[in-house]
């Protein structure tokens, strides 16, 4: 039988005690951390960037299938990617959760081995944050805080006409994963039969534990590349791309035989009558990176078997466009998650 | 007939559009704010103060009495209350959302009009978020970032023996002002009686309105005091003198007769045949400034008439007490609002 600690019998602080027992500051700059009103932050003339998420039970996860670790993971994970995205380095994060009493000590243990897990392998310090009650469900706020040299930060509104549009890994993965465990949930809901995850790995794990692109940060900085715009794949490849687009005041053209995409994704994708490239282009939650940068750095980027080049910057007035295997033009719509729909 | 636009007819980024249109920058410091990955704040050889809440509907604030436009301005104040709480000065916040499809457009503009409102007093950016939906309820996160001159931050943990023990402004206004709302929110449900407020717009003002003490760091740093540990008034005084007298470990005494009591509060309270005292010790939300000064700062603080010296520090051995005005010696109890039990 599994130890149950009722949440009731530690009280908020000694909650609080119990979560942070375990946290380590690894950074230098965190000079104060949790257990006071706020947290301090050193800098050496560098400038702070700063991202927050909230993440909801039921909206952004599902407990029917995610282990608590993994989302614990995962919501580190996903944060500190806007960090990347910036072309930063995240350093401290804050964590606040509201929760249910049907949550225990043990399950909120788990939630927290998993960030602290995220927190040791990108190096970041849990410095602060709050812990409430929910009427229902799980709720998960996180902010992170990151470093950059002074103007050093890449923003959506850089790309330029000609620019190179790339991405990291491949694309489509963790939509594929979501597709296999919410068609598992369903046939448990109906017939309490057991999942069958085909041995789905690797898709499963985009979606349960995927990580953030620190090596690709430090591939621009040690080959001295600065994208002209970038931003962390959450939403899909389209939505991204298109955002790029309008806060850059451009077109872009993409090729569909140069997205990436991971070869089981693309059997299972097959299997399910799925379109491969739509995956690619409408999955959200890859948090691979998508960035632009100058034609100068073609040699560079292409010598990395990680990046991909897939399809380059225009004139506004030649809209964003896709061409397809076949060589016909498509025009690239936004087909991302909308939660608020 | 009230206007109503659908979110669902904005789309989530135009939401995010139409929130922040007139969000304006007024800190030199912030490089780059809403509409990117995250957001940049400079510094200029000081410390970054952060600090966050989670506000869940139902648990932190009930809709059916507080007008939502009171509900942004408190939300942002209650967060930039910690920062004060450090000496520190609120310079930026974010501010996340989760929202079900109960609300419409002018609801939000309405909770905005409140958050932009207190930003505009306290001089602080908006500078980031995330604005998701809600199966139930409205979620807010707010993180504050502020700045302190280098090691100037004043933590719970540096009090020391014999040092005063000092409040600003009155307390247990909110938690009366939150007894007559409830009280006549359950006639209301129970009748249908409109609400019978007896112009108690002070302790209605407290809970609903709430102010940063702003003024009191501004006093702390013309008169050259640093105190030796503070709080901000969030769970009520013994909750917050008791954490201080934890992490100073020392102990404390306090006063019955020097509790700052409003005098509508007190009047109100005797009517409901509460002991205002009680209320003083454990209502919440009264987001005042609890402090520790060295005895030296005697005269500098008893020349401010709406800062109070309530008692002084011990050593631990002796205990938290409060001495009543009947001259006898109870144990300091924490009765704060646990909303974990």
């Amino acid at each position: 039988m599994e130890e149950r600690t009722e949440i009731s019998s530690l009280g908020e602080f000694g909650l609080i005690d119990h979560l942070t027992r375990n946290n380590e500051i690894r950074n230098s700059s965190t000079v104060l951390s949790v257990g006071d009103d706020a947290a301090i932050i050193d800098h050496f003339g560098r400038q702070t960037v700063l991202s927050t998420d909230l993440l909801i039970e039921g909206i952004h996860f599902d407990l029917m299938y995610t282990p608590l670790k993994h989302l614990g993971y995962k919501s580190v994970v996903a944060n500190i990617s806007d960090i990347y995205a910036m072309n930063a380095t995240p350093t401290q994060i804050l964590l606040s959760i509201a929760i249910s009493n049907k949550f225990s000590v043990e399950a909120l243990d788990e939630f927290y081995s998993g960030v602290y897990f995220a927190c040791e392998k990108y190096s970041v310090d849990l410095i602060g944050g709050d812990t409430t009650t929910s009427q229902r469900g799980f709720v998960i706020s996180i902010t992170a805080i990151g470093e950059v040299a002074p103007n050093s930060y890449v923003k959506r509104s850089g790309a330029r006409v000609n620019d190179l549009i790339c991405v990291s890994g491949d694309l489509g993965g963790a939509f594929l994963g979501l597709t296999i465990l919410e068609r598992e949930k369903k046939i448990f809901e109906q017939t309490g039969a057991q999942p069958d995850l085909e041995n789905q790995a690797y898709i499963v794990g985009r979606l349960l534990k995927p990580e953030a692109r620190k090596d690709v940060i430090e591939f621009f900085a040690t080959h001295e590349i600065i994208p002209t715009s970038m931003m962390d794949i959450s939403d899909g490849l389209s939505s991204e791309l298109l955002h790029i687009c309008k806060q850059s005041d451009v077109g872009c053209v993409l090729y569909e035989d140069k997205l990436p995409l991971n070869e089981d994704s693309k059997e299972f994708a097959y299997k399910l009558e799925l379109d491969p490239t739509a995956c690619a282009l409408s999955g959200g939650e890859d948090y691979e990176l998508l960035f632009t940068v100058a034609q100068g750095d073609y040699e560079k980027i292409s010598a990395n078997n990680g990046l991909s080049i897939i399809g380059y910057i225009t004139e506004a007035a030649e809209g964003k466009n896709i061409i397809t295997r076949g060589g016909n033009k498509h025009e690239l719509v936004a087909q991302g998650w909308n939660h608020l729909k």
